[in-house]
């Protein structure tokens, strides 16, 4: 089964981010808004619960995170996706490290990036107008991050969660 | 905010639940396939913290349990929705029970019947089509849950999970 692990950020977030995703998103039925700790990985049904106890203990070890959305940004020209960048902090970094040295799953095609995509898989020109009119309106707002959740994709492409970690907490 | 309380059934009951649901579910796209076990009910985001450890402490009392899945059902005449009955147990009524007598929401409107939806808000003749159709193919399945979650709405409509509690785990 193809897992993925995530944090969603505050109802408040979410629902700007879908305000937008709603028009440029094609993703944006098949989960939340999101920041992607560790891209998408194969694991069995049993090799997942020794996954899961290592999330569990793992989880232990940090603390609820305060993370900055500063600004609109692009991943162009590597592809046409636009996010709200989350400024990258030491937890963060150190949390997503963890997330591919301590579980199965390949080594990350890119570095982190943390963010939260807001529109993807738009064409050239689609891409200039919609990161101009965002850039112009940007985003600057704090919050704390005090879980994250492995999810596993279903075949129509939709993520359910099977699990939540709280960090921090025992 | 705007709570629920469901357990996801096995990746492969919810491909198949999501096979129909793709054509004749229009909460398709709002959370995967599902069993509801406490109705949408409010609360504040310091309540929601006694409500999450209040449910941990019950999902302890309980064990993973036993679910099977034994037809094709209608709620008409109270509405048009088609689901996949789920078979009352002991087990799963005093779960219902517990989540509306131990925790804030209102006293449910309906007994508990627990299904998972494959179609509603069909017309009416839309509705004797489908339920002929998926009736004559039926369903007979049946797995162990171990898990439920606690979710929260976000204004589109689309369900994010908030924690994951664990049956009857130490």
């Amino acid at each position: 089964m193809k897992y993925g692990i995530v944090m969603f950020p505050s109802k408040k977030l979410q629902d700007l981010v879908n305000s937008y995703r709603k028009r440029y998103d094609p993703h944006y039925a098949l989960i939340p808004p999101h920041i992607t700790l560790k891209h998408v990985f194969e694991s069995s049904d049993d090799e997942i619960k020794t996954v899961s106890r290592k999330l569990n203990q793992l989880s232990k070890q940090h603390h609820p995170m305060k993370i900055h959305v500063s600004k609109v940004s692009t991943f162009q020209p590597v592809n046409n996706t636009i996010y709200f960048k989350v400024e990258p902090t030491p937890e963060l970094e150190q949390l997503n490290k963890e997330l591919y040295s301590e579980l199965p799953g390949e080594e990350p095609e890119y570095s982190f990036v943390p963010h939260i995509t807001i529109g993807q898989k738009l064409s050239n020109d689609e891409h200039s107008d919609i990161y101009g009119q965002l850039s112009m309106v940007g985003i600057d707002h704090e919050e704390v991050i005090d879980r994250f959740h492995l999810l596993y994709q279903l075949e129509n492409g939709q993520w359910t969660v099977y699990e939540t970690y709280r960090l921090g907490e025992e």
